[in-house]
C-alpha cells in the first residue's frame, strides 16, 4: 500500500531572504493612497502605525529581503514545515495527477500565520513599541500575533470579530493563554466601535470594522502599533518562505508544479506558496497555473472589482488598488472566518489583471466534503480555509483523471481545524447551508467605491 | 537572545525496531491470570480480544521487536518527531539546567498515541480483522485509533466516558470526522453498560466502566477485535520509538539526561520516552533519575497498592500485577481525563517495586500553571496530562538553580491542548479546583481488591 511521504529539508535550507515579487513584475503596482486626500501616500504617513522597518518593506523593490537572523532562530522551530505527496489522496482519487501539499498547520499557532506574526513582533521590538493591536476573525492571526507578542514580550490586544468571539470561546482561551487581550468588536473602547454600536447595537462586527478600532488605537497612542495578517505586500512578503521551502522539496522529490492552488481570503497564504513559483516563470522559468480558490460567499477575485477602496469600513486606513466587493459589503454566514475579507491582497488582484494566476469561487459544503475526504485519506483536519484549497486541488486531480493526463499539483494546506470543529459538526449533522450573497448590498456596495481620479 | 533548539533525525534514522525492556529486567514481569480461575492465562484465552501478532508481543522476551514496514511508513508521516532544547523556558526559570522535550503533538491526532494505534490497526488489518473497539477518557485514544481505523479501512466503536462525551463534542467530532462511531459510555448497548445504568442511571461513566463495555463486544463478535491505548506491555512497546529517537537527537546535541520526566495515567508514554533509556541502564549505562508524574487525584503509584488487579469495573479482562487504587475507584473530577485511569501499566509498577523510578503526585492547579509559563516562553499549549510532565521538569530545573547545580532534563511534551481548551478557561478563571480523593473510598476499594492465591 502506497503511503503518503514527507519531504522534509536540512535546517541549513530554511531560506534566508525573503522573496519580493514586485522586482519581477511587469509593471509596478500602483501606489497606496491617503485616506483624507486621496493621494499617494508619504512613507511618513504610515509610521503611526506600523514602524519603519516594515513600512520600508511595503514599498521595497529589492527582489531578495533578508530575513533576520533571530527571525529565523525561531522559523526553526517548526521550518522548515513539511512537503507532502499525498499518495494516499490520489489512491482514494484514482488520479493519474501528482498531488503534493505544503503543511503549515505545523506552527504552534497551527497556521501560516506566525510566518509574519514573528517577524512583525520582531521589528516592533526592534523599534521599542511596547503594545501592538490588530484585528481577527476566525482567530488564526489574533493567535498568531499572540504567540509571536509572547516570545518578544510585546502586549497583544486583540479586536475579535463579535459573531467569531462569541461562538469560538475556544481562539480567545488560545489568546490568552499566550497573555494576549481578546475583546468583542464593535468594542465601546473606540470611537470607530461606539459609532457601529450606535447604529446598529447587535451588530455582529466584521473584520472592516475590527480593523478600524486595532487602527484606531494605535494610531493614538505613541507606544502602540498595528498589525495587519493579511493584504499587504510586507505581510505576503513573509509568507513567502513557504514557497521557496516548496521549491526546494520539490527539487528533492525532482518535480515541479504544473497546478498550484491556494485558498485566498486576504491573499497571504496564497502568495505565501505561489509567489517563489510565479517569480521564476516571469523570469523566464516554467509557468504553472495558478488557481485562487475563495468561497462563493465573499467572492471578491471572482465577482469583485479592480479598483481603489478603504481596507476597512471605517475608512481609516490609506487606499489600495485590489478586488473589493466594496468596503460595507457583509457577506452571509459561513464557517471559514479567515475569507471574509471585502478586499483582496493588492499584488494578488494586479496578479490576476495581468493573467498570471486564475481564480475560482467553491461553496462552503463542498469544501468541507473535500475536508472531509481529505482527513480521512490523508488523516489531517483541515481548517475551513484550507479546505477551499482541498476542493481546487481534488478538482483538478479528478480533471487529470477524466483526461487521462499526468500533472503536478500543489497546494498549501495553510492550517488545521482544531478550532474549528462546530462547523465539522454542523457540516456533518447536514445543518451547513450554501448562502449566497446579497446581490443588491454587493451592487450597492460597489457603486459607493471612493471616487478616485487616479483611476 | 538564545532561542528554542529543534533536534531533527533524518528519515532512515526511525527506529526499525521497538525496545522490549522485559529482555533487560533482573526479574520477569509476573504471569496475567485468567479472570475466572485466577490461574495463570494461555495465549489462546486472549484470541477473541487480540489478533496472535499482538498476543505474542506482550509476552515477548526479545530485547528489539521489528516494525513493519507498512507501519513505519505511516509513522513517517510525523516521525521521527522533534526533540527541543527549552532555551527560552530555562531563561524564564533563571536555571543552570538544560531542559530538553521530545514533542509527540506532531502526529496527526495529536499525541504521541497514533504510535500504537496504527500498530494495532495494521495487525488487526493484517488478520483479517473488520472492526475495533476501544474506550477513552479525554478522548485522545479514541481520536488515535480512529485516525488509524480510516488509514486502514478499519471501523472503529468508541466508547468515550460519558462525562467527557457531554464535555468534549469537539473530541467526538474529531472522530467522526475520520469516520469513527463514538458512544456515550455507559450504554444501553451492552450488558455491562445496561447493568450499570441499571444501578446507577446518571453514572458519568470511568474508563473502567467504558473498557468492559468496548470487551464485551469485542469478545462477542468474531470480525471485532478490542484495542487498548495503555497498560499493556505491546502498547508500551509500541511507545519505545520516542525514547530511541531521543536517545540519538541526544546524541545529536552531544548530551545525555541525568534526569527523566514523564507524565503516568496509563503508563504508556512514559514509558515511550523512558524504557530506551532505563534499557541502557540496566546493560550497563548511565542510570538518569526517572521520574513519574502522577495527579494526586488519581494517584495510583504513589497511593496505590501493588497487588493483582483487573483492568476493568465489570471484571472481565484478565487480571495483571500492578500499582492499583482499585478497580473501583472513582476519582473526583479534573481535567487530565487521561490519567483517570484506577491502575498502572505492570512493567511501570514492576520498575517501582525494583527502585528503579520514582513517583510523584502534583495537583492540577500546579499543572495548569506550569502549563501557561511553559505556553507562553515554549510557544506550545500542553494537553493538561502533558502539564503533569512539565510541572515536574519545573521543578527539576528550579531544583538545579537552588543547588546551583547543572543537570540534563528530558521530559515528553506527549500532546497538545487543542481539544482541552475548556480546562484552560476554567484555570484562567479561577474555577478549577484541587479535589482530594476520597480516602474512605479509596480504603474501600483497596480492601476489595482480589484475593490471589499467587501473592
Amino acid at each position: 500500500m502506497s503511503q503518503t511521504v514527507k519531504y522534509l529539508l536540512d535546517e541549513d535550507r530554511l531560506p534566508k531572504e525573503w522573496y519580493n515579487i514586485v522586482a519581477d513584475l511587469p509593471r509596478p503596482p500602483d501606489p497606496v493612497l491617503h485616506p483624507g486626500t486621496l493621494k499617494p501616500i508619504g512613507l511618513e504617513d504610515l509610521e503611526p502605525l506600523f514602524p519603519m522597518a516594515l513600512i520600508q518593506q511595503e514599498v521595497a523593490t529589492d527582489r531578495a529581503i533578508e530575513i533576520p537572523e533571530p527571525v529565523r532562530e525561531i522559523y526553526r522551530q517548526w521550518r522548515p514545515s513539511p512537503l507532502y505527496r499525498a499518495r494516499r489522496l490520489e489512491r482514494e482519487l484514482d488520479t493519474p495527477a501528482r498531488i503534493y501539499y505544503k503543511y503549515e498547520g505545523v506552527s504552534p499557532a497551527g497556521s501560516h500565520k506566525p510566518n509574519t506574526a514573528v517577524a512583525q513582533a520582531f521589528y516592533n521590538k526592534e523599534a521599542g513599541v511596547r503594545r501592538l493591536t490588530t484585528e481577527t476573525g476566525a482567530g488564526q492571526w489574533g493567535s498568531a500575533l499572540a504567540f509571536a507578542g509572547a516570545l518578544f514580550g510585546l502586549e497583544v490586544r486583540v479586536y475579535m470579530v463579535r459573531v467569531s468571539f462569541e461562538q469560538k470561546p475556544y481562539r480567545k482561551a488560545l489568546m490568552e493563554a499566550w497573555g494576549a487581550q481578546c475583546v468583542a468588536s464593535p468594542s465601546s473602547e473606540t470611537a470607530a466601535g461606539r459609532r457601529t454600536r450606535a447604529q446598529h447595537p447587535n451588530s455582529p462586527g466584521s473584520l472592516g470594522i475590527a480593523i478600524s478600532e486595532a487602527v484606531e488605537v494605535a494610531a493614538q497612542n505613541a507606544d502602540t502599533k498595528y498589525s495587519l495578517g493579511s493584504v499587504l505586500n510586507h505581510v505576503l512578503l513573509h509568507q513567502t518562505v513557504i514557497g521557496q521551502e516548496a521549491l526546494a522539496q520539490l527539487d528533492v522529490a525532482g518535480d515541479y508544479p504544473d497546478v498550484i492552488v491556494g485558498c485566498t481570503g486576504g491573499g497571504s497564504n496564497f502568495a505565501g506558496i505561489a509567489f517563489p513559483f510565479i517569480g521564476a516563470g516571469l523570469r523566464g522559468g516554467p509557468r504553472p497555473r495558478v488557481i485562487a480558490c475563495e468561497p462563493t460567499a465573499c467572492p471578491s477575485l471572482t465577482r469583485g472589482k479592480y479598483a481603489y477602496d478603504f481596507g476597512d469600513t471605517g475608512h481609516l486606513t490609506p487606499l489600495v488598488k485590489m478586488h473589493t466587493l466594496g468596503s460595507n459589503f457583509v457577506p452571509p454566514g459561513f464557517h471559514a472566518g479567515g475569507l471574509r475579507y471585502h478586499g483582496m491582497a493588492p499584488l494578488v488582484s494586479l496578479l490576476q489583471e495581468l493573467g498570471v494566476i486564475e481564480s475560482r469561487a467553491y461553496s462552503q459544503t463542498s469544501c468541507f466534503e473535500a475536508g472531509i475526504q481529505f482527513a480521512r485519506s490523508e488523516g489531517i483536519l483541515p481548517a475551513p480555509e484550507a479546505n477551499h484549497a482541498v476542493r481546487g486541488a481534488i478538482e483538478e486531480a479528478l480533471r487529470c483523471r477524466a483526461e487521462g493526463t499526468v500533472r503536478t499539483i500543489l497546494f498549501n494546506l495553510c492550517g488545521h481545524g482544531h478550532f474549528d470543529m462546530q462547523a465539522y459538526i454542523d457540516f456533518q449533522a447536514g445543518k451547513l447551508e450554501d448562502h449566497a450573497y446579497d446581490a443588491t448590498a454587493l451592487n450597492s456596495a460597489l457603486a459607493a467605491l471612493p471616487q478616485v481620479a487616479a483611476e
